[in-house]
């Protein structure tokens, strides 16, 4: 039985039920995180905490208990006795329940909180042989910065990268590539690699502030700094990153193959990298 | 006993529960519609429908029933016995149940339908006073042609608005006024109405199409072109329009009476022949 959690309490999952009036429903009032246990500890749960604290603050949702968070992930771990096993916790935090109307409910009601741990089963192929992305005009909204569970022209596009066989859109706004669907997207130009700097176009994505370190660390040339659309072609190696497939080659872009259409051997490096830090966390 | 109507049944509200694997709650995967009931009869429900079937269709949503939404709303407003007010029927339409992924369920899974009728007090004092507004940066993403329910931007500076005693917050897109948080907006400059023409970047608002066609029927001047952000000051009138409102004049603009402060004699001659019509409506 799947035990999740829902303000304040540990419950069977299909005991939980949102009220039709929660703003999470009725608004896409709310905000959310997503953390990777790994299979022993959570990875950097202070950069998911900051963000999360951050969501709250941009949206002006008052939840009080939030550093109450990486407890209650634990104890949905255990429970749920998947401890051994790679797992994602799921948080959506909303405005809570009351009557529908645009302002904010005054005096202002109970946040809802809920959060669910599930077994995940990281895609090896994938990451190993890489994936095809498309790239699209950026649709969303101007506060991408904020993880906000508002997602529908994710979602729509997304499933448009699906149906072209693909794994994951890519965007661009006024000309610059932001980021994807639901990853931050890194590129290789003569030997730099490039991704979107921290603004409200983009999400301060965990794993790519981790990859970022990593590489300055291992003396890559690394430039915060947006790519233009029009220097596609100028580019020999991509990956992206988010908290399920940490480093993900990129081998094609609309079809295009990216040089020999196999991970590039900066991707790979990272990848390594990365998977080292893991061991050594994992002590 | 508050009846509303979910998937198929029509139920006490409070028996209604959404699950927390909805695509509304968690992505804001989802559409919705608002129609209005003068004491009886629904207003333009021939519009209300088509927009519907324009939202599910653009999101790619199906809901087989959906023509069935008139009868779902006329008997929501009878088993409520509230077919003496004024009364506004809310629809809500979700990609459905599923477990959290970005890409649509496949199999489709069946839609989440969700409608409820409630009593409604048309606030008869601000028609007749007028409300001050505020103009912001449009933050909005770029397809407000769809009736969505990712909403968290328009809710966020609909606060603003009201944090700052305003009534409704516009927004201007590359500095042309597009429309409010949840109404579309008119301007009167040298004597013609002017309001932002149908496009991606507006809701294809059902008042909207109803006062420019009234407006046409009596040899008002009309344009359907942006007002650019800095031709505010050349602004003699301004009113909003949606469904609970109606036509509702703007007396302020950012704190800058407009005229006299005063509803406009446009405005009002709209308001007018807006209630004359509906009068005929009644019979």
């Amino acid at each position: 039985m799947e035990i999740s959690f829902f303000n304040g309490k540990f419950l069977p999952k299909d005991e939980i039920r949102i009220s039709p009036d929660d703003r999470g429903f009725l608004f896409a009032d709310g905000i959310y995180e997503v953390v990777r246990w790994y299979e022993g500890f959570f990875y950097d749960m202070d950069g998911h905490m900051a963000r999360l604290r951050r969501s709250l603050k941009e949206v002006k949702i008052s939840w009080p208990e939030a550093d109450s968070f990486p407890s209650i992930a634990l104890d949905l771990v255990k429970r749920n006795n998947i401890s051994d096993y790679p797992v994602l916790v799921y948080l959506q935090v909303t405005r809570g329940v009351a009557k529908r109307t645009h302002a904010f409910p005054a005096p202002p009601v109970e946040p809802t909180v809920y959060a669910l741990a599930r077994k995940f089963h990281p895609d090896s192929e994938i990451m190993k042989n890489g994936i095809g992305i498309i790239l699209r005009k950026d649709i969303r909204w101007t506060r991408c910065d904020i993880k906000s569970v508002s997602l529908l022209p994710n979602i729509l596009l997304f499933q448009e990268a699906m149906d072209l066989n693909c794994s994951e859109c890519i965007f661009s706004r006024d000309g610059l590539i932001t980021e994807g669907s639901h990853s931050n997207v890194f590129f290789v130009i003569d030997g730099v690699l490039f991704t979107h700097p921290e603004s409200e176009n983009v999400l301060s994505g965990i794993t790519r502030n981790n990859v970022l370190r990593i590489a300055r660390k291992n003396g890559i040339p690394v430039s915060e700094t947006a790519v233009k659309e029009d220097m596609i072609h100028s580019v020999s190696e991509a990956f992206i990153t988010n908290t399920s497939s940490e480093v993900g080659p990129v081998i094609a872009i609309n079809g295009n193959l990216l040089g020999n259409g196999k991970p590039g051997e900066l991707t790979e490096f990272l990848q390594k990298k990365f998977r080292e830090e893991l061991i050594t966390l994992k002590g």
